[in-house]
């Protein structure tokens, strides 16, 4: 028998509230039950599409008795409060990143965390987009040997505007967190974090102590090395590119192009049109493919979803960046 | 206001009639009224998952008022009928390609859709393909300059059933005809084909007197040359290229890959997965803007959709070549 | 013991005269004994750089007792007339292609060369291009299966003045005679040729009659098919690509391009600049390999050097796609 | 009037010493005129392709009145003398990279290099690679506007013998100095240098307490930011790429492929050849216009030839690096 699709309340209809929304719309094994948002049309604009009920308040879609998972992707300082409520009532949580930009207030829901029994994910997605997963799934194979060198290229298509950087702790817990998690993805046994980065355009990150250009070194216990190359801007379009290295070879991913047309002048050859814009396009895949995985672990299946485990270790090397830029010196790091 | 959305009739629920049922309700533009097959557990399972009622009569499908529109995806030897039938209805149609392997029975049914005033369009879908779509348009735009030479690559993944070369009408009228209305996409004046071909491999072709490896060379009034290069296998996926070159230069289309990674290891470097296995992948977009654009010229605004004189020019095309395959010339070509 | 050096004669002093006097004095194995060029200062500008004496008479040279073998690269008209008088002599010769534009002046000659039991070498480098040579090398390693499916493109990248196509013998005899040799060089049993060629754009093809733009294609005994497509320009450079393909895969030549570097950009990513300029930088490895190639066969030694019947072989080809150019038909070819 | 050829005495005849010669030989600009070498076979084997005269004495060579200019292409230690003694002469000198392992005894010659009045080169030979120097120079153009990050990977095809490692002076010194100065070839105002390093797979290194794998992070004043990722092995081939990165766009270097085939099978697709082996191919050109620039220096035209300050600039960075790697902080860094 075809089990019911799980019930989701949905909190946050921000951009990646609507991606959720329209993913659990779309799949048999998922449906839309409830939807909060303080900014309550935005609620009802997702409701009228998807179907549910919408409500301001988170609480009222918790009390509903009419969901069986939560995804919170309301904005971060909420983030915390309403894991922790979820967990009271015991409904699994598939929250976005980060947890919260304060490690304290990270540490401090842990035990309930851990007590509760119920999974809770993070919205790491990347780890879902195919070819980063059909890496991960390659080098788990042994095809380039012990990983020893793992080069992630992560650029936004744009800074964000001046009122954004003011609130979001900062490139690392803002921007580098995702590349923390594929680190961690890739490379379990992180010791240390040396952080390098500067200010080279971006007025609204000067205004606000920020930067704009950053470049990480983590270093594994087991000798690999993880090189995180950050900016805030590409003229390109959205540039996520990674490689994983060993003794046996390479592994590559290369960007997304938006066409496959290529162009061949007096002036130039194999000229291609820019690249994807930007995470709605390119990661559009993995969006899907972490609800389903989410889903597995609701369903109490074996599920490879990022955890809140997961969550606070990316925070935890977020935070040694930022004081590794600060000390100008190595800092090591533990998840225990 | 927004008008009703067009409620379609589908007849034949095969593998591309599926394919138009999942676009017709993903469409907020059209709605999914009636499926016809006389394998009627093909109808009801399509109905099942797409709304809409089930008959194995397409005449019942035809007269009941409720298709406002019809898509026709049945065996080849039942459109021409079907064509007229939804005429007599004044029913506008969208036919799977060819129209008919026999061009008699094309042109007898000429005259009847030339007087009926309602739009007839013929499934040639790769016209609306994102690449194909872009050269076409920046050839358009004149960035090669004057189009001297096309060259289309169409090699399918591997070799149809004996049972399905025994009446499909040959590789010409079966497979090419699609190239065939790519040169035409591209070059209105052909005037003259030349075709080249042999048995190389497949068995099942030999037994039907057909054929498994082609080049057909089609000449065109204003100078230009357009190269077809079929076969009925590809090792590496579904190969589908193209080359628009003109004296400014030259627009391809590259195979679509399956992956963004690369290897690259002691024996090879920058070694990617396979190509997309087939059509229903390659040009899953294409098959949703197809019917966007029928939805078009069935409103009637202006439409760039392939019309039954598109259906017909490229089975003379075939026939051309059939013909110059035999007689070992080439053989002059007239639309009219 | 290092046998002594082969003592060449050079007849001609053009581009490719030049291009062979370098690689002589290049080779430990070679060396400049005599340059002949009716235009004396070529001559001497080519002795006083690599050695050995000049003179306007090729008698002279052929004469002196001091050749041990001889390059022939004076125009096409003095071919045959050259060839026989080297041989009257006993001396080997690699000759540049074409032997002559007149298929019959080749054959008066063919009785000549087959009696005189020294190597007579015809100058088509390509087979020694390291890329082709590989391509060759893997499909008679079967690493494609069967070939099936030969496609060369080769574009010049601009037309020749209008003086060199008025005694050039036009497009097939002059350029594509070069692609002819090379389809002979995968697919040896060519039993017929088809042409289609057109003028778009040069007006000194259009006034001397030849074509600008051609196709043609030809069928092997074995079923498998060679298509060249050739144009007389080429805006983003010297156009030669070929791909060899059969059941179990493909093998594709690229262009070869100036630089390693890639550009991206808001409006264009990985745009190289163009591909080489001509015959003389794309081929320049080539001619050192033919060279050497051609010493083995003058030591007696096992040569794969193309000979006089791939010269006369290439002229069949050429002469049958005028024909089929003429005629609108294809035309079987014997190279007996 | 075409000036005389440069008489070039050559210092040390191992593989690089050798590659001087033939360039030397090859040039119209210069003459081989003395070699020396204590291991006289070296020397007289050299002598014997490229004409001069050879000695075990570096002295004789100085001394004998008939070089114009010297190259010093023996081992490390003894650089700094051989530069002294050269420079008491008042001959020119090209010395290969490093000067010294030992910043003091540079600093120690610092003095008389200044006050010698004679150019000093450096072997610094990648500047001149045809790629980087295109990049140089279209970034130098403000194709890339502003540059913000320039990232290098720079991998040797396999890790010395132990014996090497055991006298190299350390990854730093003997490899990443190549990089460290194609850093400052970019960015001239680097004031800190932060490494991370670590030993995965050479047991060589580990006997002598060096490591295999190290990725540094070059910091400018004005912002740019430099990453270096280095490994002693790379199964592919020899791993030389760059990319320049600023608002604009990026310009990239690919490695240098050995052929221009790429193959696709069924469980393939594009897959090329290993790449080029090691720096003898891949820089083979550079050696050559680094010579030829040399040149320039010598005849005291203006010149762009790395200097005795650029290779004492790339053994600060070196130094600093190993610092940094010691002490697990970012080390300030300054050329004065």
């Amino acid at each position: 028998m075809t089990p019911s699709p799980i019930r989701f309340g949905l909190i946050g209809t921000g951009r990646i509230g609507q991606v959720h929304a329209v993913n659990i719309a779309a799949s048999p094994d998922t449906t839309l039950s409830w939807v909060a948002d303080p900014f309550i049309a935005g609620a009802t604009g997702v409701t009228e599409r998807f179907g549910g009920r919408a409500t301001e308040s988170a609480d009222e879609l918790l009390a509903s008795g009419e969901v069986d998972a939560v995804i919170i992707a309301s904005p971060t300082p909420t983030h915390v409060d309403l894991i922790a409520a979820a967990l009271d009532r015991g409904i699994p949580v598939l929250c976005e990143k980060p947890i919260d930009l304060d490690l304290a207030r990270v540490d401090a829901l842990r035990p309930l965390v851990a007590a509760s029994g119920v999974p809770v994910g993070l919205g790491f997605n990347r780890r879902f987009d195919p070819a980063f997963a059909e890496v991960h799934a390659r080098v788990g194979a042994g095809e380039v040997g012990e990983l020893e060198q793992l080069t992630i290229i992560s650029r936004d298509p744009a800074a964000p505007p001046a009122s954004y950087i003011a609130v979001s702790g900062g490139i690392f817990r803002d921007m580098t967190i995702h590349d923390f998690d594929m680190a961690r993805f890739f490379v379990s046994d992180i010791v240390e974090v040396s952080a390098t980065a500067t200010t080279t355009f971006d007025d609204g990150a000067r205004e606000h102590g920020d930067v704009d250009t950053a470049v990480t070194v983590l270093r594994a216990a087991s000798g690999a090395i993880v090189t995180i190359i950050n900016s805030r801007h590409s003229a390109s379009g959205y540039d996520q590119r990674l490689e994983a290295f060993g003794a046996r070879g390479s592994l590559q991913v290369a960007n997304a192009g938006t066409s496959l047309v290529s162009a061949s002048t007096a002036t130039s050859v194999e000229a291609r049109p820019p690249y994807q814009d930007f995470f709605l396009e390119r990661y559009a895949a993995s969006y899907a493919a972490e609800l389903a995985e989410f889903v597995k672990s609701v369903r109490g299946e074996a599920s490879t979803s990022p955890t809140f485990e997961d969550g606070r270790a990316a925070l935890v090397l977020a935070d040694a960046a930022q004081r590794s830029l600060v000390e100008r010196a190595a800092v090591a790091v533990s998840f225990d």
